[in-house]
């Protein structure tokens, strides 16, 4: 996720059109930390309490560590003065950077539009590909 | 492997010309379920044992939860009718994705051309890159 | 790593100019295995400790299981001819492919010049853009 959204950003400064489609484990990104209540069945709301809701709660890929290593991860990157995975992710909208979230994933996970964060908007793999065809730089990360 | 089939089927479906390249573990989703019996080595035979044969015995890549986590996304998947990997891989041959196994790994995982199921075909790098350099949206899964 | 020197290594064996662009744990990849000391603090020191030095120490992605695995498939990589992954990051040198290390991993990791092999170049986001830019295959693995 901070690798995407390092080149989203860095491209958008550069000038670029940039779009990140969000699938599966991706939509976690997008989710707001305090959603509103929405109605769902038993098995939506176990994935919904069983994934990370929104940038903050993320861990490292490699070397979590039952939290250490995330925890050192985020100390070391501010005090490098590195923007954050919030940070970044509000940087993103504010240039502009298209953010997409997979219907068919949100249908899948039981995620509702409301519990998105606001600014992000839907598509399938239809309007994946018309994108990505555009596109010079492509990335499945 | 999900990602890389719909969006594949996708594809295919809005006219496009789609190759996938399984190597190393994406193999796996080209094993036959039911293999027939082939002379192999005993390192080879074990690379066999402890790999999934097949789509069927795939599981998810974050949250299998010694079973239960896949149990669940299949059960969601079915009552939301979306595509099963199995349907999905019938999908892809029958509306003319090409399925390239790596020859290469194949040959470092003991794994021989009647193991795979049938529509199958072989290369190496070479091949790969002939195919990408043609293509215009390129992606690693 | 496996796969992103053998599609590398194949694409400048038939020509091409080519590009490897290391972030975050890929920089572990470059690193020297007995790196000079240098000046550090306590969490660059941590870092550098816990993580692998050079592609010898690397594990599988799967099926590493305490060592096993790994130590399973260098062997029979050993004696089905294929290239280890030290000897393909040599080949990648030998045959002109570039490879850049992220100057801002290697700043939040804590990891300095002298401690990456020699042959390694330092760009960033902005770098990694430009040559993708130009680029006709373009894979983040």
């Amino acid at each position: 996720v901070m690798a995407a959204f390092i080149i989203a950003n860095g491209a958008a400064s550069m000038g670029s059109k940039v779009t990140i489609f969000f699938t599966f484990w991706g939509l976690n990104v997008l989710r707001r930390e305090n959603p509103p209540s929405v109605p769902k069945g038993i098995l939506d709301r176990m994935f919904g309490w069983m994934m990370p809701r929104g940038p903050k709660r993320l861990t490292l890929s490699k070397m979590h560590m039952g939290g250490m290593g995330t925890a050192m991860m985020k100390h070391v990157m501010k005090s490098k003065n590195v923007m954050t995975l919030p940070e970044l992710v509000q940087g993103a909208l504010d240039s502009g950077v298209r953010l997409v979230a997979c219907a068919m994933s949100m249908d899948v996970m039981g995620i509702h539009r409301d519990e998105l964060i606001d600014g992000v908007e839907f598509g399938g793999v239809a309007s994946y590909l018309d994108t990505a065809d555009e596109g010079k730089v492509n990335l499945f990360i």
